[in-house]
């Protein structure tokens, strides 16, 4: 059977999976990135990873052919020399790691962007998998993006483009974003922006003080149980990302807009007020022709788009 | 030689012209759109140019195969059946023009918006010529925009992508567009919205009397003569059109941006303040990868474009 080697690196764990050519998980094994996180010892538990994985197949009665590996990383890349420019997350500053892939897989090995590899993935087989424009925008922390145009990754010219967290959508005022700016989407509609507008509110006493709130959910639980306050701040930070999509979709034109991330999971509080947002403020044809839907591959996606990269890059066909 | 014929219909004039395989105009040829402006006459008037064009290159001595047609159209088109859709400037609905071409011309035929080809025009033979992902605006009654990326138009699903006009940029509030929402980029940054600020102005006694205002021609000549409230009236609009364009960089991340139409001529009045609120609002390495420049093909945009798509659909490799 053919396969494809995917990894996703993140600041906090290491997710790898043998994928085949329709963007089925084999088989997959994660590890935590760990304190000793410099690109050689990473590159070497990756390599340490894949021979467990093809192991654990041949003992389930599977034979698999590894062709090439994609990888993911958090962080600036510059693909024409395969360096990893900048990872803050991970510490690494004009890291080959390409080459050092490469060199240890004795695979082909095409690398990019994590955000971007989450919405190939979401495009290939998850929930933009029947359409031809896919925008997908991931809600936690901050919000990544990206674009996925007739089953390619549509990465701009240098890497950037699907970086909706950074529409500058408060143009006068808002606060501080960590790219520089004042008022992008991400200080307004990200899980991080939904605590910040919660904790200031709880501080005012307009929020029930028996727990602090330190995440998202526990915005969403208090929305739950029927507090109002929760419940706007929940609903501005959905009006807000509404907005910035359109933003982005004028641009774009997309069939469907993929929304992964915790608060996709919360349909009618956040979804819902999102897509009414969205409606008001794109153009009526645009809105039309694209569906909202939430992600389905959820953790998933990047080391599926991963894979699907390393398909495209050694399959010219695929 | 080979030829392709590029026809580019408007509210005002069809523009044609014979187009070698590089983008170079031959022979050219506009008349009047007219009062009769129906579909069959117009499709007939061109047929009539396109005898003419032939005749007059062979009378220089030249013999071209033409190999098709492009034409750009000002409305909403269905490209799957040929269709103009809406076509309000042309009073055309629902109009199978694609085909009627093709019998009349007995040539393949490519249908595409108006916008979408002068972007493709720019991004061909153009201002965008050397690079991979190209956005245009072009400013004038309303604004336009089109995108292309790796010498292909992306039109997204139903052709709207790039219409960068209608992004909301006054969320709160704004002035109505044609399209029926408030806030639209265009309503603060087109032409007519220099003319109408300077009127407004006018009326309040702010900017000299003697000549009304009429077009944003006017604006900019008073801003010559040292009126600083004509040169607020248009820094303003210039502000706004870099901030649009911030919204739509950061979604494409385009290497070049091409801005059209009548401003696009006052480099150091419009494009220079443009420039800097597009700075002030993309994120830093969108703003670096994307270099603003002024359209270098003026009117003739729409036509070279039309005969790049006749030229792409019939030669696969184009």
């Amino acid at each position: 059977m053919d396969a494809w080697f995917g990894i996703d690196i993140g600041g906090t764990s290491v997710k790898t999976a043998l994928v085949d050519n329709v963007g089925h998980i084999l088989v997959s094994q994660s590890f935590d990135t760990g304190a000793e996180r410099d690109a050689e010892t990473v590159a070497v538990r990756i390599k340490d990873t894949l021979e467990l994985l093809k192991a654990r197949l041949k003992d389930g009665g599977s034979t698999c052919q590894v062709h090439g590996a994609g990888v993911g990383i958090p962080g600036f890349l510059d693909l024409d020399t395969g360096i990893v420019a900048e990872a803050v997350n991970l510490g690494w500053t004009d890291v080959p790691f390409q080459s050092m892939l490469e060199q240890l897989l004795q695979l082909p090995v095409a690398m990019e962007n994590d955000a971007n590899l989450a919405a190939l993935g979401e495009a290939f087989a998850g929930a933009g998998a029947d359409r031809r424009v896919v925008l997908c925008a991931t809600v936690g922390t901050g919000i990544g993006g990206g674009i996925v145009i007739d089953g390619r990754l549509h990465r701009g010219v240098n890497g950037m483009a699907g970086e909706i967290g950074h529409l500058v959508v408060k143009r006068d005022g808002g606060i501080l974003c960590n790219c520089g700016h004042h008022g992008c989407l991400e200080t307004v509609a990200s899980a991080t922006a939904i605590v910040r507008q919660a904790q200031a509110l709880q501080s005012a006493g307009k929020l029930p003080a028996d727990k602090v709130v330190t995440e998202a959910k526990d915005v969403f639980d208090l929305a739950e149980r029927g507090n109002e306050a929760a419940l706007s701040v929940i609903t501005d930070a959905a009006n807000w990302l509404g907005y910035g999509l359109s933003l982005a979709a004028i641009t774009l034109n997309p069939d469907v807009i993929v929304i992964g991330g915790g608060v996709s999971r919360a349909e009618e509080r956040f979804l819902m007020p999102m897509q009414a947002a969205f409606e008001q403020y794109a153009l009526e044809r645009v809105a039309q022709a694209a569906e909202v839907r939430a992600a389905t591959l959820s953790n998933d996606a990047g080391v599926i788009g991963a894979a699907r990269l390393a398909q495209q890059r050694v399959s010219s066909n695929a």
